[in-house]
């Protein structure tokens, strides 16, 4: 299999949204890790609402809109400072622990690494700088064309811009819902099933199953 | 205002998903809450995921699906026998109790009443004339078109069935998700928030949001 770009999604996949439960639990003692579950499911959701109904607003706003939602939904005392203070936390999560060496030991083999995301340019950089990524991994935001994942002109997008043959693109997300995106729109797949949760039955099987992206060095077929 | 057409969403709205949990409980013990809520929560994200892909399968299809995919999550033992039972619960759902009395008394008003529903016409049709509701409903299901509500094209569908303007219909969901799409595409929408939720930030506010559908009784804008 000729793979020319590995092109992984970034929350979930290479950054763990969950890593904002601290300090959530600072703010609102016993609350941390319900707000960020309720955090993160309200963010897909709302993201998928404003592709349905085409009303395109930044990441950005579609994150802070969704905390809000959960301080009211959990019934805590929402003020700015507050909701700033998590939304910062998305600037500064941690990355899945096999992600650094995975990645620096792909990049020997020559091909293009890259991040494809629903997040805006101002929150993904801080993220890949902080974590020292920028030397393996170029960055790419459906900001620019204004198409959340999992929506086919997102991924035709990012085809476009590696100049790449849809099946020479190996994407790689922890997200079922992106994989089911990338692989209808016909990119070769790898869920990476952090969760070990079952297969969704939505007619989309991928290329590849990995537990953690260690998987991907073990996978003869693709360093032949 | 005049309203020429009260619209009415299915699942959620007329008909209590959750009374499926009694049947869930009698086939897995101890697991009719979790089921239901799953079922539930996969059904919704399954078509979703389909009309963002653009690949239209049937909503009894995606039922089946996420009730499949749910029973595999919490590790239940699966045979065709536990999903023809559960999938013919879906076509004995409960009315919520306040219905009846309502859509009679609303039909008094010489207006049309339609249910409209992602659901399949077999789906929907011996739920209707189970629960006695022929009489003062029509039927128009998103089958038609193959576009699942949100989208606006099914919204559009709708009112070109029903030959009224955009802001002569009014929108009724339990659904936020569908009163985002009916808001966005122009239709007057009401809010029946059974769950006491808070309001989405969403970017749209529906022009009601009542605790049932009885309150629409006493909405004296609406019948003057």
């Amino acid at each position: 299999m000729t793979i020319k770009a590995y092109v992984y999604d970034a929350y979930g996949t290479l950054f763990d949204v969950h890593s904002v439960t601290k300090k959530a639990e600072l703010l609102f003692e016993a609350h941390g890790k319900a707000i960020s579950e309720e955090w993160r499911k309200k963010q897909v959701e709302y993201f998928m609402l404003h592709q349905l109904t085409g009303r395109y607003i930044p990441f950005s706003e579609i994150t802070r809109n969704a905390l809000l939602y959960t301080l009211k939904k959990l019934s805590l005392q929402c003020n700015e400072d507050a909701l700033d203070s998590l939304m910062e936390a998305y600037l500064e999560l941690k990355v899945y622990e096999e992600v650094h060496n995975t990645l620096h030991k792909i990049q020997k083999n020559d091909v293009k690494q890259v991040i494809f995301s629903n997040g805006t340019y101002k929150m993904l950089e801080p993220l890949v700088k902080k974590r020292e990524l920028t030397d393996v991994l170029d960055l790419l935001s459906i900001e620019d064309v204004k198409q959340y994942k999992p929506a086919p002109g997102a991924y035709q997008y990012a085809q476009e811009k590696l100049c790449v043959n849809r099946d020479e693109i190996l994407f790689l997300s922890s997200n079922f819902w992106d994989i089911t995106g990338a692989a209808t729109f016909g990119f070769k797949t790898a869920w990476i099933n952090r969760g070990s949760l079952p297969l969704d039955v939505l007619g989309v099987k991928p290329h590849y199953i990995f537990s953690s992206l260690n998987d991907l060095l073990n996978e003869k077929e693709l360093h032949s």
